[in-house]
């Protein structure tokens, strides 16, 4: 097992990294002993791990387990079940000292942290991550959130999980798509600022497409090491936590253009990352050798690298107008000086802008 | 003009109480200038007062002004109206460095309050109460959200404003009830820690109620100073600040109990704390002298003194199991030992609780 730490203080949390994690009452006792524990999950999810960590959780010497169980899918992450998941609470008598536990994906995550972080205005929650996306992303951070019809992630709050819990084993039993799904983001952190990590991928994306438990464990390492100093450094994006959006400004109109739960998260993501990539290639930011070796890499973790037809440029226009980044009506993109080097920034020629839209969108 | 400040580091904030605040762009001005701004009213309070702010925002330099209009009451504080302020924020466009501003009583301050706590994760927020309980109380603090069908404010987060005005002009509006409402949080202020205040309403209660400015001005200043210098030592309430719900526990169950809106916040907040007395002196904590000097003045604010009849002893056990400040399951109560000095304690014989609950209450 790896430990990796979260450093914000009294906020600062573990991040536990291993094999048949779920299984060691030793680590959720610290946090789980003598409190009620609820745990949210999916239909999907529950059926495979419900039972084990429910066991552990009893084990660690919890005063009480229970569960929440919810549809899978990103279309579900809504205010609508955030309400089924209060009244779920409530009906339990859950109060302030007691915990939440997240196993699933991104979408588990983002819901049960946001619960935990209104809920009765705040009580503790702990990640159990069981996609590749959520292990080396969603899971580390406390960005929590729902959708709303007109734009992903528009309602949240920053609530730190007390700790992080990854137990490698449960990525044996995730779809292929979805394992590429997590690849976009594990690509994503190469992209920013670790080239060396970024040609370590390109040498080892068989490997870890074969799930090889070694070649997983590195690059979840790898992630969850470049994401931890990041936030430690910014926890609420007031800098440079923005270069952690890169793809996602384009990825997200993607998903809110299509309709949540069309594509994964992560297949926005790398679409919107070759978008970022010919932008800056555009500005002369980026060299052309460059932007081919991103396009390659990321069609090798079998992701699209490109948007899918239906939303031409207008559309991809009104929706980035209201994304988090835009700043006193004015957007600002993360965009790439080169592989490993990611800037935040509002100076790009808005005509190169268009041009991008015009050649990679389909009405 | 008067000038408080909530001591809370870069998160501290003025409150501004004075004639006629409404119209001087210059104290909004710091906040406004050059953002877009949308202000958060009901049907109630906008006719009398928003077209004057408005013009004062415009005045101050605001980028945009717009405005949002809600129903009004308490069984409005829900999920539900607050998805139409994000829907109405985002229709606007509204980005983080835009501004939100509260015109209104208690229940548009929480929820535009927890809008702004939430809205693209956390976006500024101006506080400017029109009721007496408002601005006494809930505008000053950072307490935000709404109701859950199965218990009042259960669902928010703490979010401080970065201003509170008060104009006390916009008192002479106040119907007489909700100025009575508002008086039993000022009487709360007293009978917590400040038995010189508790003197001092004992003998201007007739100046209030005849709407004396002088006389309110002071109560108003003393309540928000009381409140501010509490917040500033226990921002999220683990410990002192929990004083503050003297009469709250029993009051939010009469809240729940007979559905909101049927009684105003405050009248519920009178009934609980006669209960909090009721069951301080059977505990032998207060004396019978003080317990009726306490009814006296509650009864001269023009406040109900008992609760509802249609609920019961087991009706009010049911939704106090769910009270915020049970803790591992223990109940606790803010009770009074002696006018001017309350605790907040588990530590009370549970019979004399159930005492209060089949004196006082009716089935």
């Amino acid at each position: 097992m790896d430990t990796l730490s979260v450093e914000l203080g009294e906020r600062g949390y573990p991040i536990h990294i291993g094999r048949g994690l779920l299984r060691q009452p030793e680590l959720l006792g610290e946090r789980a002993t003598g409190r009620r524990v609820v745990v949210v999950s999916n239909e999907t999810v529950a059926p495979l791990y419900l039972q084990t960590l429910q066991d552990t959780l009893s084990a660690a010497g919890a005063g009480s387990v229970d569960a929440l169980v919810l549809p899978d899918g990103e279309r579900y992450k809504t205010l609508e079940t955030l309400e089924r998941i209060y009244t779920g609470l409530l009906q339990r008598r859950l109060d302030r000292g007691d915990l939440l536990v997240a196993l699933g994906g991104g979408v588990i995550g983002d819901l049960t942290g946001f619960a935990a972080a209104t809920y009765q205005r705040g009580i503790d929650f702990i990640q159990v991550p069981t996609t590749l996306l959520a292990q080396v992303d969603s899971s580390v951070g406390g960005k929590t959130g729902v959708n709303h019809p007109l734009g992903k992630n528009m309602i949240g709050a920053f609530h730190q999980p007390r700790m992080v819990l990854v137990d490698t084993d449960t990525l044996n039993t995730l779809p292929d798509r979805e394992l590429s799904a997590g690849l976009a983001e594990v690509i994503k952190y190469g992209l920013i600022d670790d080239a060396e990590f970024f040609a370590w991928l390109e040498a080892h994306l068989p490997a870890l497409r074969a799930r090889e438990p070694e070649a997983l464990a590195h690059a979840i390492r790898r992630s969850c090491a470049d994401k931890a100093h990041v936030v430690a450094q910014d926890e609420r994006e007031s800098g440079r936590r923005a270069l952690l959006n890169l793809g996602h400004t384009f990825g997200h109109a993607i998903e809110t253009g299509m309709g949540y739960g069309q594509w994964l998260h992560g297949e926005a993501v790398a679409a919107g990352t070759v978008m970022a990539a010919d932008l800056s290639l555009r500005l002369g930011w980026l060299e052309a050798g460059e932007q081919e070796r991103i396009v390659r890499l990321l069609q090798a973790a079998g992701l699209p690298v490109e948007p899918p037809p239906g939303l031409g440029p207008e559309r991809f226009r009104e929706i980035m107008a209201v994304d988090k980044k835009v700043q006193r009506g004015r957007l600002r993109l993360v965009l790439l000086q080169g592989i490993g080097r990611a800037v935040v920034t509002a100076e790009f020629d808005p005509k190169a802008l268009d041009e991008t839209l015009d050649a990679l969108t389909r009405p």
